[in-house]
This record gives C-alpha cells, structure tokens and sequence, in this order.
C-alpha cells in the first residue's frame, strides 16, 4: 500500500489529514507495510492519478483513495476482521461529527495561529505559491493574519470546550483509547507543532495532558518527528 | 420516577435539557411510567431536595438526579439490559462530545434568536425575573439581544456544519436511528419551536429533513408539543 502525504522542506510532514491516516495506519498496526510517498506543495502532479490534488492518498493496488475520512472507512473495511476505529455504526456516525468538527471550526483557528510559521518549513519552491494562495484566501498578508494570534488562541480554547468536557470523565476523545476522533483533533495539533514555536494551548489547559498522551502513543509515533522549538 | 421539567405559560414545556430527557425516556420506552412535575421559574423550590436548582430533575424511589447527561447515564444503566443510549463506550464518548458541543456552540445561538420570545410565552409572574436575569447575562435589553436576529441564523448555519456532514450520510446523527446526539441537538430545535415563530434553521437546510423526522418519532412526540406558529 502506498500512501502520499504532503511535505515540506527536509521531509517534513505536517499535514492534519495525513496525520489522522497515519495514525490511523498505526491504530490497525499497519503502518509498517505502508510505503510513504512525500509529496510538496509543488509536486501535485504526483497525485494526478488520483482525480484530485489533495493530500492524502492511498494506493492499494488497484484501488485509488483520498479524503482522510473515506481512507479510514476503506482501512477498516479492509485490514480489519472487527470495528476498531469505529466501534458501532452510531459511533462511526459521531466520529464523523467529531471530524467535520474539526474541519469546520478548529482548523480555521489554527491556520490563524500558524500560518505565517509554515511559510518557513516548506520547500523554498513552494513559499511564493503559498502566499499567493492563502493570502488570498485569507484576505489579508500572512504576516497579518497572525498578529492577533493570542486572541485567536483564546478563541480556540473556549470552542475546544467540548474535547475538555469528555477528558473529564475519559483519557480519550475515545473513551478508554483513541479513535478516529483523537486522531482528528490530534491531527490539528500536529500541524501546529511541526510548523511553530507557537503552543496553540496555553499553560495548564487539561488537553494538553491528553496531547501528551497522544505523542506517547505506539512508542511515540508522533513525537519522533521534530517539533518546531 | 418522578421527572421534573421546566414549564411557561399554558404548561408549555420548551427546555432544551428537558427535551433530550423526553426524548430519551421515549426512547427506552419508560415515558409512560414517569410522573411529570412542571415547574415555573418562580417554582424553584420544588427543586429544593435535589440540591441545586435547575431541571430536569430525576426522582426514582430515593435516587435523585439532576443535570440531562447523568439522567440519561442513570436511565440507560437502570432502564435496559442492553446499550441503547450509548451504543459503546467510544460511542458514549462521543455523545457526551456532541451534547456538550451544543452547550456551548449551539444554545448561546439559539438563545439570541428566541430569548425575547421566551418572555411571551412563560408564565406571567416570571417575567420580570426572566427578564432581569437574561439581560444581565447578555449586557443588553431582550430586544437589543434579538436585532440581529438573520445574522445570528447565517453563524448557526455555520456552526451546524458537522451536523450536516453527518447528515449527508445517515438518517440520524445516531446513524440509522436516533440517540442522544441527536436529541441534544433536537432539544436546541425544540426550545426555539415552542417559544418563537422564529425558524432557526433557513429555508432548504438539509437539516429541516432530519427535523421533521424527529418530530415524528415515538407516534409525533414532540410534534404534539403547540409550536409558536
């Protein structure tokens, strides 16, 4: 199986999708028979194949998939014998929830934290295309988009309420361990942490003791990759 | 049991936490042997002997419950032999994810759409209560609160975005029957549907499909409720 996830300068991979898939791979202990193939900003047509031009892609032999979502269905349609990143069609409905969720109202806040900061990790081919881009998409120069950024924090620690109300009574967003759920809030704060010194967390907020946890997880998978100090 | 519930003008019960307890009482088919006690917003000490003093308020033999999540936590442990609030615990989880989701993203919404028209329809003698407790919470006038009252649509719309990515796939937010997600969201619907001709939800919303379909739900429930047409 062959899995194409975005990079960065120096291999870098920080994208919060493909870190939902390869976590997920982890979850189902398949990491290992999986081929990474990094793809930059400016190598797209790499996933041309694909139909699409957003990272994550798998390959499995004859059969061509991308979305974070729709590979975690396909893994676990495949290379499981029972549910395990989805424990019951409702809670396979609520992990849905979970992740829309953080498409929609946490990724926003922290590209409004990080932006600028990625500019320095990608390939230093791919920084006129990414200004050009989210500068437009964002109205406004990366630098700009970024100078209010502990107000934007604030912002994101009051709309992560609900990740802080089910670490109350669980370790995980999954209960007892991870799920796909984890993985996809996860997924935001590895994006954070590969690309800036920024702490999209401020001190003593209890998720970052469930971040801890999730950098812990199958001997430190996460951790491994260099964070930005 | 004994259930508590809040209660306008006219025995008009509009809770949002009351609903997702009628709903999930109806759902494990015990709502025929419960007792309701209505209470108005002046009645407060009827709560007296549960210790604090909001509802819905749960009083089974000598157990004493308040706060919609332990009631459905305590309902599901006591009133089935098998999960059917919570398929799972990752599942449980996640509900509790969603419930408290729409504690804090959804009901501070719904409330600058209907607070004004809550007035009308609770009992007299509660009026100048609610109006005085309200207003200081927001820092305006009912009316103030209630201006805007298109704009604050169109940023529900937006934030009901994982709702309906949830939707696109399954019937109920539960999947292919409804749970507690779904009745903590329904709850919002409902407390806007009994207290204000107000629709919350824009004309052609996917998500009005999903309401009508919980109207219908245990013989039409909460569609027998008098909606503030």
């Amino acid at each position: 199986m062959k899995f194409y996830d975005l990079s960065g300068a120096d291999n870098k991979r920080f994208s919060p999708f493909g870190w939902r898939v390869r976590m997920s791979l982890a979850h189902l202990d398949i990491e290992e028979h999986t081929e990474v193939e990094l793809v930059k900003f400016s190598q797209k047509d790499k996933l041309k194949f694909s139909g699409q031009e957003l990272v994550p892609v798998i390959q499995d032999k004859s059969t061509i998939i991308s979305d974070s979502w729709r590979i975690a269905e396909y893994l676990e349609r495949n290379y499981t014998n029972q549910p395990t990143l989805f424990s019951s069609p409702t809670d396979k409905a609520n992990e849905k929830f979970v992740s829309s969720w953080v498409d929609s109202q946490i990724h926003p806040l922290v590209a409004k934290c990080v932006v600028r900061d990625i500019l320095d990790v990608i390939d230093p081919n791919d920084r006129e295309y990414f200004r050009r881009s989210r500068e437009a998409r964002f109205g406004m120069s990366l630098e700009e988009i970024v100078t209010n950024r502990g107000e934007t924090r604030s912002l994101l620690k009051r709309t992560l309420f609900p990740v802080r109300k089910v670490l109350e009574l669980n370790p995980f967003l999954g209960g007892t361990s991870a799920s796909f759920a984890d993985y996809s809030v996860f997924g935001a704060m590895m994006w954070a942490r590969i690309t800036s010194s920024f702490d999209i967390l401020e001190e003593h907020d209890p998720i970052t003791d469930w971040r801890e946890r999730m950098l812990d997880l199958y001997d430190g998978l996460a951790r491994k990759e260099t964070a930005r100090g």
